[in-house]
């Protein structure tokens, strides 16, 4: 039964390494000051006021979120300056009202329709960024289509409360691809694109910002000309996916879910773990032979989690069961109680589903928001 | 702006079809009557206690969990008769202790190891099915294997506290398989595997149970000779999953997502939903040509959702974001704030990603289980 002081009520444990993800921060603050770009960094990974209070000691003041309930339990947690990086959803005019009446709100929109209808129930000034697509086809205005692009400009530039703030990009694609060279390939594609841009409207509104971010292209991008401001998020715990696609090493995952081991079967090199859907998430990347990876184990030592010798990788989830398909040479150090470390694919989606974090040094971290 | 009524505070909804979940309900009951074998419903579908306590009106009165944590909120809710169907963990005898004080637990295990550690912790009698293998290839011993079935009996015998209940399996193949004749087949497969228990232990035990219980054959078979009981769960609801392997019809699936669209994109016949994996989970199925299915459109009828004349699919997922894949025939008719109706893939990790159900006559349900 070895390492259960991981556990937090016997129950899977999702467990933050408090020193890497404050390294990940101060990197990626340091890096926003070196090329004088303002850093946004969006908060839907977290979801913490207290870790999202972290932020501050690197000197941020304004933060992205992903949904209006979010953006008001973030304000108030006391941040004053926020951006709903979301099409802006016309049901929720309330929310949007009394938050624009109390911090700096911003939203997104990519349609002069929905400027039109956010107009005419605002009830204070608003920040309006419009949603290009660079490249990723998610969201957004093709920014070539200068044509709705005008008209959306036009349409704010009209409207009482609603202010034009710029256009703002997520390179997802980035998320798609796999090695540094790729990476760059995409964010040179965002520069050139959002340069057109600056062309097109910077000397009728010069003013203008250009917001961009994504955690692949933040992480690993040393030029940002012709950004105003960034807003990755993924940052502050990374995941295997980033490591899959060269955003961060192994030892920059701030972020494992202690599981226990509570049977395993010999003839298949599995063990089944306590950690499921319900814990993990069923988001995926593929190993080199297509198999499905859930998470990666790792090796407790002493305190805290490290890369272990053998790889070891969590290769199917139902509800609460995890099945990790062990390397031979690990399975029989592993018994019915141990407890281990497994990173998780994606770490927004697996922190969304747990109610809190607890730090290697034992103290616990309520999530709060639901 | 058509249907906002269905959106509880201009957010994504869970949509919860009352009348249709209470005929699913009654059906299986009934079924369960018929043939003879006592019903254990699986709670971690819906995690409701107001939910649960509709199963009572067909009699229902011991159920299934799949955690602890699930025994202790359901045991709150006033049931007494509780199996934990999943291998037990031994970091939670405390929890075990405490619910086995006050209502007949039944935990499962599957080897003689996990056996004698519970048996040194128990300290109220306890209940135990000894987890076998039918053909899943996830948990459970290996139900030809009765080398090692003989040792947990054995050890289960010597225990002071543990009181053997017999075998339990869960054909969860069976959710792999599309048709009822395949789903028949495993079914068969099931009998056929527990009449070789049946012949093994059931002199010596007399009283010996057979637990089993999938919703697909719990749906389709109409043969359970040899079975004690059945542990079927997401036919509470059904989804698309079930729909696929033909476990029940469209108009059986009694959940659905009411999401608002907030951009459409004419060229690539998308629509942007507010709705993504933090409300659907990843979960999904492959349609025909491959592609990913996180849920499908329904559309509005008055004051439910029905079956839509076109097919249009919910093919992507990010956090917050779906993408709606629209028939062309169904793309003009859909507007930036119109409410749509999406079933999900799997209704346990949609519902449990939502912390209520509206029910189509607007009242809340609160999940409370988190």
């Amino acid at each position: 039964m070895k390492n259960k002081k991981f556990l937090e009520n016997g129950e899977p444990t999702l467990l933050l390494d408090r020193e890497t993800c404050m390294a990940n921060i101060s990197r990626m603050a340091e890096k926003a000051g070196r090329h004088n770009v303002r850093l946004r960094p969006h908060f839907k990974t977290h979801q913490s006021i207290e870790i999202g209070s972290w932020f501050r000691q690197s000197g941020c003041t304004c933060i992205t979120v992903s949904s209006l309930r979010m953006a008001e339990y973030f304000a108030a947690g006391g941040w004053k300056d926020i951006t709903v990086a979301f099409p802006a959803n016309i049901h929720e005019t309330d929310k949007i009202n009394r938050l624009a009446g109390s911090i700096s709100l911003n939203l997104v929109a990519e349609s002069a329709e929905t400027v039109s209808l956010l107009s005419q129930s605002a009830a204070h000034r608003t920040g309006l960024y419009i949603k290009v697509d660079t490249g990723y086809h998610r969201t957004g205005v093709d920014v070539k289509d200068f044509g709705s692009l005008d008209r959306i400009v036009e349409s704010v530039s009209c409207s009482e409360n609603m202010v034009f703030k710029g256009f703002l990009a997520h390179a997802g694609h980035s998320y798609h691809v796999s090695g540094p060279d790729e990476v760059m390939k995409v964010h040179r594609q965002t520069l050139s694109c959002v340069s057109s841009l600056a062309a097109r409207y910077g000397s009728a509104c010069p003013d203008m910002e250009i917001s961009i971010g994504d955690t692949p292209c933040c992480s690993i991008a040393e030029d940002f000309a012709g950004v105003t401001e960034i807003r990755p998020g993924n940052y502050v715990f990374y995941d295997l996916m980033q490591m899959n696609i060269g955003s961060c090493r192994f030892s920059d995952i701030a972020v494992a879910m202690a599981v226990p081991v509570v049977a395993k079967h010999r003839e298949r090199s599995q063990v089944i773990v306590y950690g499921g859907g319900v814990h993990f998430s069923k988001e995926h990347i593929q190993a080199d032979d297509g198999t499905p990876v859930y998470g990666q184990m790792a090796e407790f030592r002493g305190d805290r989690w490290a890369e272990p010798e053998h790889r070891s990788y969590l290769t199917s989830l139902s509800q609460e069961h995890g099945i990790i398909q062990a390397d031979p040479a690990e399975f029989d150090s592993l018994n019915v109680g141990d407890v281990i470390p497994v990173l998780p694919v994606h770490s927004c989606l697996t922190a969304n589903l747990s109610g809190f974090y607890r730090t290697l040094d034992g103290n616990i971290i309520d999530r709060h928001f639901r």
